[in-house]
């Protein structure tokens, strides 16, 4: 199975490196019938672009998307969905030691580990953009989902030490930030200006919330929810560590304080806990799915670093050009987009479970 | 992709239920000319044997492999390895209000809410049975990364609040816990016997570090080494949290203490730290990979607890029988398999990287 | 993905040799609620059992399957089906010059060509004993299609020279050819009389007619179902050539003889004529499907052939003990099965290919 | 998995419809360090290109190609190769009756059945242009294959009754119809000016012979190597059957006359004969691979055809627009290119095949 492709029946295809002619995704398994327009998409890649605060990178990358194929009269067709979102900045320029050494941090040694030589410009096929080609996808995801009823609730958790204290979702669209808190916010823009004096970067941790999931997602043992969940967060360039409700916190806790007791109110069953992350077996238990992402540091700082070149050669490198100081808030959007895949995926999946559906829908 | 089948070119599909007939495993792709034997699994299955200690389950599970298919004269022959392992315990009983209640904690209320129905004796396919399947493949997996020189040390990190202070390698066989601080085990065994008395559980952290792996595993962007891992262990019933390098621990930290410098020693490429844990941009690096695995607390509690039956009454349950009050070091080596199995696949996967490589082998 | 693996919702992993421990099948993906025991699979693989006339083999192969796990109070539970057929005959023996030379039309060439070695007892994985696997899974299949109202009718349309020229449905399990022509049947025991007289072996076509197949299965453009069956059946070992509809002859017709058209009868379309064999553009058109396989003479025969060592030795091998004059008849179940397989995947594929479906789906 | 992707290590995904912006594809899975450029791919997309002799459409479809990713300084990188084919004619016209009636022998009435509506410019997805897609991506795996010394020799066999009755390689690219007989051809000529007249088509069959394949491709069981070229040129919009060697031919012979025995000549192994078209048990055997594939007549003819509308009325349909009379020489290119892929994607599954090779591969 290509390695650059995400999903069973629901199947994103990416492509594109950060100074090639562009980034693109290729959406196969579609459903026919669904309303798209560029402008659906266009909203998420918005969510990511740099260039929105002192706090991201000034770069221009005006990203505008453009629906290629598999779209007839404003209506998906069920044919492949190509999405192309051209690089404007292409030009030739001096690279300087960034093409012959290894930043830290970087891909740059492993990829060349690997396949024997890399494209260096802007990190290549590694680079942050790459994500541009999962946003889009997830933007059709999501799509889908708001039809069904289920919606993300997804915002910056942390940024270096400072973590939110309150949950106020009107907030998470005020700051640039993304938090749910804004006196947490203001912090974290006072940590971010000292790392910036201090030429160095932070990193931080994303939640995203799911409700509106149908219980019975996920499918027994290797494609269970989370475990799919796990792989479509951690292929995100910097994530270093996926939580799943308790998470980490989960291995302290003991069984009568994690196990999650059930009710029935009103004839409806609630869970008088979610410890469990809306997930139980690897299905989903129609609770809301909490998971989480830590995301490493920027790699790239202006302060020299030591490292070497490919010729074997012991040298102190300084990454030029301006980097965001912390990619968290433009990563929640990508955080979002993985999961949106992965629900989808898992929807259409779980279609064929039991026969009595099977029958009923070749009945019609 | 059956969603039993972990891999792409070294594939396991996994089969079973606590007390069917049998639980069982289909290897595929696993190369000819291996030397093969029962035993070699078995060594694998023993470590995750009940009954070794009063801190796990006095069950009877003798779980004794039999290889059925892809051997011949003790060596693979390219084909199919079958394996199975009977279910020596499958007499009928008294399942009491269990086949009409919700465990707490379990997958219970899921697989009714997924399948319709579920078989109830000793959870069915949710069961931690279902790990046998995974540990014989690992098993295979596990011989054929010795031959390459690729070895693990995984162990427990820690139980409950309990973590380890040392690393001494030869303890990790000597004590219950698989903890390599002989110190730190000895307070795991008095914690648990704390929860225990209170008739409740614990869990716990497992740490795996891999030696030997070469760089350049790992295929982006979906199919990253740390992204499969992720997938590989989470899908592991009772997991919560992966993390790889510093993981979580990483949000908090900055781009300089993060990165991981390189320098060149006699000729040989060293990083300066392994914060990464052995993975940069979804590549091995070369050098050590670290990943730890939160595991939740045993589900299964000898005090009463608040749920519902299938038919939707409020009720208080008692879950008889004895239990693990810690499952998190019968899964040490539950965590290894999965971790064997993904690094074959990417080895398997990795030959066909660079044109070099494709020319010279099929010159021979 | 593993290469022993069939399907892609609904899937079959086979594993087995001919003088192992097994033939066997894990299917996966099979819906909750189906009931199911060993006389529904019992059934089908009587269909492929020898010994039934003088025209196959007298080798006694009791063939008796065993599920093993993901029926529950006799209905599939959703999780993996484990199939066994246990090899009744694996006593040890001479296999003589077999070991170590290759016979002419079966695969122990290539198989040493590709692995190194092999199991030559009985022909190892390539025997025909490896359909069983087929079979057993099949019969799961065509119970599912059954409830949907997709049957078939399969039979052997030629053997050698002699071809059907009346369809009398009822006839087929008339004769040992399962033929639907009683007149051709006699004629095909007259020419494999003198073909075993000859000490030679015949080939012959088999004919599948499906009926009862909604329109609209298949997925553009690589999975379109014509593509997937014709993989399917060009996977059993003897078949060399698919035909689906008009097949070759299409190649010689002319737009206005092969185009079907339509028309409106009472409200329902009917097509003209239907040489596409119920499938235009990779997707069925609710016609009934028509498909083809070419299968080559037995391999072995008891005649001396040219042939070799596995040292390079020119020799002449007689291969002995007593072979199928033809193996058409016990193929044709295996087609059968193979498309039942194809058909119950693209079913469960289809039910994500519309929105409208999906919303409705998941209002429930 | 996509079903709009093809392969497992070595992959495409296609996209695009006729009238839409655009033909694509994605390769995944090609090796670093191929030296590839647009030239490359034009050459191959030159062969299937229409308006290069009165037998084929005179419609201008320039098709020129450009890669957007994947490559770097001329040689691919091992990462995505995206591929485009810009539609240059996206005008919109009036596309009459087209729109709302089902043209025979197309996929109109089936895309609507399955999608619930459809692109109707120029067939959408289903038009022929989709097949552009495939050529792109099989022009970078013949470059793979070429390198290797794997060499094809693809040819139309026959046009209608007309059927080559020589074979001179050189004449193949001097006639029309890409046939390997100067005399047949004429006769093809005059063949196909009699159905132009009578404003009719005609199909015929296209023969590959592929050589220097290296024995030992193809994965038993479903992943065998005839079992997956099957699937890849079935999957070809007009082909309806796909033979192996003698194919349909096999089933009227007996085992003595179509086995292949062997010899050792000079040390070289050597079949006797090839009737199997260098396949067998799925694996190549190093001889010729020969495979062939019948195409059907061009659906769309210039005279009425009975046929209904969306809305169940019953009309007579005249297609407007020059067509092809026959596609079977455009086809030929597509047919190569799907064996080609189907080569590569076998060459890189079989490096682990054997552990010998693994040890020496990760001990260089």
């Amino acid at each position: 199975m290509s390695k650059s492709v995400f999903g069973n029946l629901f199947t994103v295809t990416t492509w594109g490196e950060s100074h090639g002619k562009g980034i693109g995704a290729v959406v196969d398994g579609c459903p026919a019938g669904l309303p798209l327009s560029a402008e659906d998409i266009q909203k998420y890649l918005d969510r990511r672009r740099p260039g929105q605060s002192r706090y991201t990178t000034a770069r221009k990358e005006g990203d505008q998307v453009e629906i290629l194929s598999g779209v007839f009269e404003g209506m998906t067709t069920g044919t492949p969905i190509s999405l192309l979102v051209p690089n404007l900045d292409q030009r030739s320029r001096d690279y300087g030691n960034i093409a012959y050494s290894y930043r830290p941090g970087h891909a740059d040694y492993t990829f060349d580990q690997k396949y024997g030589f890399r494209d260096y410009r802007g990190g290549g096929r590694s680079s942050g953009r790459e994500t541009i080609g999962r946003v889009a996808a997830g933007a059709i995801a999501s799509k889908i989902l708001k039809e069904l009823g289920i919606v993300f609730c997804t915002y910056t958790k942390s940024i270096g030490p400072v973590t939110i204290e309150t949950m106020d979702v009107d907030e998470i669209p005020n700051n640039p930030f993304y938090m749910p808190d804004a006196q947490a916010a203001k912090k974290a823009g006072e940590y971010l200006e000292k790392c910036m004096a201090n030429h160095d970067s932070a990193g931080g941790i994303i939640e995203c919330r799911i409700n509106g999931v149908p219980a019975g997602l996920g499918d027994p043992v290797f494609g269970k929810l989370d475990a799919v969940l796990a792989q479509a967060v951690m292929s995100i360039g910097a994530v270093k560590a996926v939580e799943i409700g308790e998470g980490i916190r989960a291995a302290s806790l003991n069984g009568s304080t994690d196990n999650d007791g059930f009710i029935v109110k009103n004839g409806e069953v609630i869970k008088t806990s979610n410890h469990a992350g809306g997930i139980m077996g690897g299905i989903s238990d129609g609770s809301e799915i909490v998971l989480r992402a830590a995301v490493k540091p920027t790699s790239s700082i202006s302060q020299p670093q030591q490292t070497i070149t490919q010729t074997k050669e012991n040298i102190s490198l300084l990454v030029k050009g301006r980097h965001d100081p912390v990619i968290v808030p433009r990563a929640v959007v990508v955080v979002e987009s993985m999961c949106a895949l992965t629900l989808v995926d898992a929807l259409f999946s779980n279609m064929s479970a039991r026969m009595e559906h099977i029958r009923s829908f070749y009945k019609k």
